[in-house]
């Protein structure tokens, strides 16, 4: 399926009327499934329907996998594919089956609640940062970036956004390293989704965790940016945007160094001061 | 809670750095309960946690529960509170039980479809809107509406939007009248929230179908956006940024007038011509 979808507009301007064509980027559901268990007793189970933009499927369904705790590893999987079974041709693109090997243990109490509630015992920013720790990577390293370095960012981004430039429509994900080397970058409709696939892009090259990187998204920096950031192991992620209170506060917790506000040849530091040279 | 956190943060520029305080918006989980059954046999479910910006919470749930289809008015509702069995005080605050009348039915099995996966007949955009036409509120009256006051409405959100004003953070969601005059604004880390938190209060006001107001969105136009304006009956919707694809596929299937880009005195019309002037 294509990112981008051709469409007529009216673009109402002081100047004028005009009736154009105008291009959008393209959001539809993604399933993720997942087969496991013994030969003798495979079964399959639906574990996430996200709106995305298509393209780079398979590399935001492992890395969804990953970042959400479900595999810990890209060696748990045998295999990915569409799923044939889903119907009409538009639909088979929309459900990735990912077959997880047989000896994979999954707990599916902790899935479930994860996904569909909490636990009865209460819910606030501690529990589910304390929820969240349980599957971050110990950042490793000693990355030291410069201000000059990050200040060449934003810049960057959106040299290399090329979906974005067209609909104006979509989040990016970039990878960096600490000379400023645009190392690989994604675009979604969903800021969590274009973080997936430059996860999941990674786990494909065997190169996680990814400690050497800095990351840099679009938007703000949310609670659950961080939280996929750290389970990879990033040391630094940089927004355009501002960072939520929680996000500041897992950062902290999990020993990223947070920076918002990313853009103008400025920047704040949150908390990880120490990798700023 | 208050819906902004002081921090002190490190501020970089090509002139220097400083250190200096700064003003954080609040992220932390809300989960949304539900109790429901005959006066013997009451039972409650947790429906929903969301990453929200504590303030208007009950507007929040209420808004949550209508726009997802779980109740239909808000006469379906006994009562709402903070649920006084969740923990600390802290976690008190982020959870909301709303007690739904005896005589309410509820669906579980499309709850659970809902929420936490999809059937296993096939996903697409196509099964998405049908699921979600079940929903809307047929839009009402014949609302009208001139450019030159669609022109104003971004200056008017940004004055009015109290908090983003100092952290930067916040999405917003508003109703304007005809003559441009604002109804109502609600702040949120989410748009998603913002938005349910704007229905909500105008069903606490028994306000609704809103199909006499504009519903202005700081950010872009998702599905999910199109989806909750429409099971609110909401006339038009008009985005500061850019729809997706199945954005205006949904506005056009339930009769909404989608306008993005409404900034700088412009704006495209993406469906629904007729309610512009």
């Amino acid at each position: 399926m294509s990112s981008v979808k051709n469409i007529q507009i009216t673009s109402v301007r002081e100047s004028g009327v005009e009736v154009k064509p105008d291009l959008l980027a393209i959001e539809e559901p993604l399933e993720i499934r997942i087969g496991f268990g013994l030969a003798n007793d495979r079964q399959q189970k639906s574990i996430s329907v996200t709106m995305r933009t298509p393209g780079h499927d398979f590399e935001l369904a492992v890395g969804f996998l990953f970042t959400e705790g479900i595999i810990h590893s890209f060696d748990q999987i045998e295999s990915i594919k569409y799923c044939e079974d889903a119907g009409k041709q538009d639909e088979k693109e929309n459900v990735v089956r990912v077959e997880l090997k047989p000896d994979v243990q999954l707990d599916f109490e902790k899935l479930q609640r994860h996904f569909y509630t909490s636990s009865s015992c209460g819910v606030c920013g501690k529990t589910s940062i304390d929820s969240v720790k349980v599957n971050c990577t110990s950042i490793q390293g000693d990355l030291k970036v410069s201000p000059e370095i990050i200040h060449t960012l934003p810049d960057a981004l959106r040299k290399a956004q090329a979906v974005f430039e067209y609909t104006g429509g979509l989040h990016a994900s970039a990878l960096f390293d600490t000379k400023g080397n645009l190392i690989i970058l994604r675009e979604d409709v969903g800021r969590h989704n274009a973080l997936d696939k430059v996860i999941g892009a990674m786990l494909f090259k065997k190169e996680t965790p990814l400690s050497d990187y800095i990351l840099l998204v679009s938007g703000r920096a949310s609670f659950e940016l961080v939280q996929k950031a750290a389970v990879a192991g990033i040391s630094v992620l940089a927004a355009v945007g501002a960072p939520s209170s929680l996000a500041v506060q897992l950062a902290r917790e999990t020993g990223i160094t947070l920076l918002g506000f990313v853009r103008d040849k400025r920047f704040n530091i949150y908390c990880g001061d120490h990798r700023i040279q």
